[in-house]
């Protein structure tokens, strides 16, 4: 946190909390005269702790697209300003030789008002901000850079379940990803109880959706099954207290729970799981929720490790590669 | 909560918690002759919502008091002047009048400045406040106040028993009763993980001497028991989540979990349990470190209800009278 600004609120008060879902809304497409598929041409910047960036830094990693686009990671705590490099040698990115975030977006867009956010794309000649449109951002990697995608890279966006991925993706993303941060945002009881009530009313229906389902959309994983992880790796670690959707922890919810550990265990999401940063990321950052700025020292993490027994239903993951 | 006053705060920066352990001394017993055991003199003020409170509401109840001492309940917030009597008719505690406990206090001394604590014994003619000494409240109530024990009722402090329960009782006083607020208000991140460190190793202890003992001191029912009783009763719902007590839910310690199920069943434990009361308290009082004071929801309560199985321990337990 930086002494220089103040600390930014999330609570409204008396208010539910609303999502600024006006991302810049530029893609990276085959096509794009603007901006093209194109190997080394651009940097991912992508937070460990934000559940939004973490879609991305899985995604990049199940389709080894290392090569192709290299990554950059802020650290768990940002300032009012901006997301900042200072986990990195001398707190500066060392491809974009920038302290803040907030650089590359004003190097597009002098004074740029909106939230300085990650997941983000960076033209890394021109140090501009390419998107940070993050639901577009995993799309447009797994369609548009397939032929830069490893060997046996998995299909996350398969055809024929395109339509039912949708519709499980928004009630998804409004009722959980977002979900979550409705209750720990919401400026009323009212408004956190209602977000309450919303938010286990989805987590049950996923529960019965995975008791007989391995993956959200069958037998293979999806982009479906990225974006729910990402919440699901913070639910104890987070969500559970400092945003008080406390019915029960995740670890008693039996499907779920075997659900995302069998995620977590393979290659390509756990990895990208840093439970110490994104402890520091909500508990720091959130001075009007937790003004002591005191980060928990459990849950135990071990318990991600321990078997799943999620082979039983069959289907198809991800091997090593 | 009120607007007249400011909000008193519990995390002193940079400082372990220290608790104010100085009380008035007095005492009620037998011999006394300021404060001799009388039925119908005194009146125990005690709000469900405070641990410290519960255990001589929990040992009242056991003994069959009911008769000779009544109880006046104060609701689960206070400001920072005084518990109140918000939730009596008309605000005021039906027998002494008054609706701030301070007002008992100041009639015995006014312009007292230490905290206006519960459990408190007050004298009903005078209204004058006798003791708020809570370790020595519950101790009296069993070894002095025997003549008018119920029939039947548990000796709650075995003279075969006390020296090693003395010993046990001051652990968990110091690392358990207190231990979890030592965790809530601590001033700095080192401060709260010492703290932690300190409850996790104590909680370790007593799951390992609770796996083959059926209560804390062996086969019966002690003032132990009753001691840890109310601290685990707030666990889950407040302890876990407000205080940061998160390495594991109780309901996640088998030995511990399935005792205090034990106990919750047993007549004069559950019974006095309010967890909506309890949680208003933690939630609402403590501003500094929720200063939305949004109660939250969870955790649910018919858990308290399932089976524990203790009883292939053997032991003695309390029977229904």
């Amino acid at each position: 946190m930086s002494d220089e600004t103040e600390s930014p609120t999330y609570v409204d008060e008396g208010k539910e909390f609303t999502r600024d879902t006006n991302y810049i809304p530029d893609r990276i497409t085959r096509d794009s005269e603007e901006w093209p598929v194109e190997p080394g041409r651009y940097r991912l910047i992508a937070a460990p702790a934000c559940p939004w960036a973490n879609r991305a830094l899985i995604v990049h990693r199940l389709l080894g697209l290392e090569d192709v686009i290299s990554v950059g990671r802020p650290g768990p705590t940002h300032d009012a300003r901006s997301w900042t490099f200072d986990r990195d040698p001398g707190g500066v990115d060392p491809v974009l030789g920038i302290e803040r975030l907030q650089e590359a977006y004003f190097a597009r867009f002098p004074g740029y008002e909106r939230g300085i956010t990650v997941p983000a794309i960076v033209e890394v000649a021109t140090g501009k901000v390419v998107t940070n449109d993050f639901p577009w951002i995993t799309h447009d990697l797994a369609t548009e850079w397939t032929e830069h995608h490893r060997p046996g890279a998995p299909d996350l966006w398969p055809a024929d379940l395109r339509e039912e991925m949708d519709e499980v993706m928004q009630r998804v993303f409004t009722e959980v990803n977002n979900g979550v941060y409705r209750c720990g945002f919401a400026g009323s009881q009212e408004a956190y109880e209602a977000a309450y009530d919303r938010l286990w009313t989805a987590l049950d229906w996923l529960e019965e959706r995975l008791t007989d389902r391995r993956f959200l959309m069958g037998d293979r994983i999806t982009e479906a099954d990225v974006r729910l992880f990402t919440t699901l790796a913070r639910f104890d670690a987070v969500y559970h207290g400092h945003f008080k959707c406390n019915r029960q922890k995740l670890t008693e919810l039996p499907a779920l729970w075997g659900y995302a550990r069998d995620l977590f265990q393979t290659p390509g999401f756990g990895e990208t799981i840093d439970f110490e940063q994104i402890k520091a990321h909500y508990y720091v950052v959130h001075t009007d929720i937790n003004p002591t700025g005191i980060v928990p020292v459990g849950p135990d993490p071990a318990v991600w490790e321990k078997p799943h027994g999620r082979e039983a239903l069959g289907g198809e993951t991800i091997a090593p590669w």
